[in-house]
């Protein structure tokens, strides 16, 4: 029997039980996956506090991106069979699926094929970074060559993402981190500058960077106080996606600098892209070209962790000191 | 010599004088408009107080909206000649322009023909309540039939004039307003649902009305904490759009409700439509046309105040009892 991650209750890390459980045979539209990988999202750190956009039924599994081979095939199922090398988008809810295990079940519409010059661990870290980051600056913000992108908590694995992505577009990337710590690990990873918060004040910083003209594309996971500074290092006629709300404290709209600069504030989640086959299939090729061309290129975190240590997979990345996707081998 | 308002210090209504001033030439690409009528603003009110997104220059003219006839043309002005019937365009600055007054001198891009058909004092009241809500919901919003447009404080000039803009477009309007005095007022001005938001709650009320889609579109000048509500309001994907600052109390941004549902709230100010020629002009043709054809009808309150009542006129307006436009005839 495989062994699937679950929690029985709401609350810290040691909430997750691996337990074995029987294994499932894939429904209509299912295909089932031996698991290789499987890459840590922050939303399953919320949806395991019951802090997410969506609230767990009890017992749980939980995750949205892992790498594995096709092991059953459901009916009516197409474009895919026993043998092949996928990983999962995360176009489904958690309350449904979860990949957290040796086995997982999922809708045929949440797995792709990913490029052969790519590890498992690689594998597990591509729908979920990629398409969150392409939807809001590609999609909807257009984004466009010399374009000023300005993308907070950025040594997340979308802000990476959105680093690479900025990169490949011929923008220029702003990063944010904390600490200093970071900082050469951001420039490393593609950043033409980057802010440390904690000494350096994100508005002063972005004017001096881009001769008082701003940022024309924002990218923030976190909200709270920190969007009036985010506002305030805006261009004229700016967005900010508002991709998560990380913060603990409320969230103010800046409305006078959005009056004056006519900023938009767009809250914004990758499932407006994966939910929809249109927008997905381009959000899928787009990012499958650039992998393969290599103008994107996942990056993990250098600290590894089995299925046995979910738990301090989950603590490690409560302590914000990841640099890349976390991703655990099974 | 011409008597126009000015004020010396920011405050009350009171700080607004008369004062005879002499009859100034229009410099270069400039007109001098004999004033018949003034429609008044509200930004004009929190301009007096200091509280615009503009700070005055003491002493101050103040005034968007005029209309009258061109006794005087500078050089370098085509298109217009003395004895021209035109209306002012809010594109200017009020530290710069004033149209308070007897006679008024203006940038020649901020006055504008209307129709013949319409009086002076209704030739006062048009491009800033029908760009205003043109902008918003035809240039960026682009409004479409059937969409349902929720439009809040909509007993004002530009509240009335996006119930107008939505029905010409064959959406549904539903207004709102504090009280029920107004209620019977707004379904006559075309409203096709009023919500009282002294007695209903808004998110409940729309939800009923759209069997729980939700506002598209929303038209918002308030913000404040109301803008919670008006995000539960909201349809998945829906913009609301923010166009003032009324609310004494800090906006929140509805982080959550932006998060599943997609939402972007919009910061707007007409002057993104009046300061771009190529945005103007087509706002300028499209609000005539439907002047013209008799979709839009500019609402004038019943209360008509004399240039020396200018005074009582402001006090009117924060009354908030007015039903359209408060228009001073010179």
């Amino acid at each position: 029997m495989p062994r699937i991650v679950r929690f029985h209750e709401l609350g810290q890390p040691d909430v997750l039980k691996l337990e074995e459980l029987p294994l499932v045979a894939p429904g209509e539209a299912e295909v089932r996956i031996k698991v290789e990988a499987i890459g840590l999202n922050r939303a399953e750190v919320v949806f395991r506090k019951g802090q997410y956009i969506e609230t767990p039924t009890l017992p749980s599994q939980l995750g949205y991106e892992a790498a594995g081979i096709i092991d059953s095939v459901g009916t009516g199922v197409t474009g895919f069979k026993v043998g092949d090398r996928v990983s999962s988008i995360p176009s489904f809810s958690m309350v449904d699926y979860g990949v957290y295990g040796e086995s997982a079940i999922l809708p045929v519409t949440a797995v792709a094929h990913y490029p052969d010059k790519l590890s498992a661990s690689e594998g597990a870290a591509i729908w979920m970074q990629y398409i969150t980051a392409y939807g809001a600056l590609i999609e909807y913000g257009k984004m466009k060559k010399d374009d000023v992108v300005l993308i907070t908590a950025a040594s997340s694995s979308v802000g990476l993402a959105a680093i690479q992505l900025t990169k490949a577009t011929g923008g220029l990337a702003i990063a944010t981190t904390r600490g200093a710590d970071k900082k050469s690990f951001l420039l490393d990873a593609g950043a033409d500058h980057v802010i440390v918060t904690d000494e350096e004040n994100i508005a002063e910083r972005v004017m001096e960077i881009t001769s008082g003209a701003g940022a024309n594309l924002t990218f923030d996971p976190v909200g709270g106080p920190a969007l009036l500074d985010l506002a305030d290092a805006a261009a004229k006629g700016a967005t900010i996606y508002q991709y998560g709300a990380l913060s603990p404290e409320p969230t103010p709209f800046p409305l006078f600098p959005a009056l004056v600069k006519g900023l938009t504030i767009r809250g914004y989640t990758l499932f407006e892209i994966t939910q929809s086959p249109e927008l997905c299939e381009r959000a899928r090729e787009y990012v499958f070209n650039l992998l393969e061309s290599g103008d994107l290129k996942p990056i993990i975190d250098e600290q590894r962790f089995s299925l046995d240590e979910i738990v301090e997979a989950h603590r490690f990345m409560e302590t914000n000191k990841q640099k890349g996707k976390i991703v655990v081998t099974v």
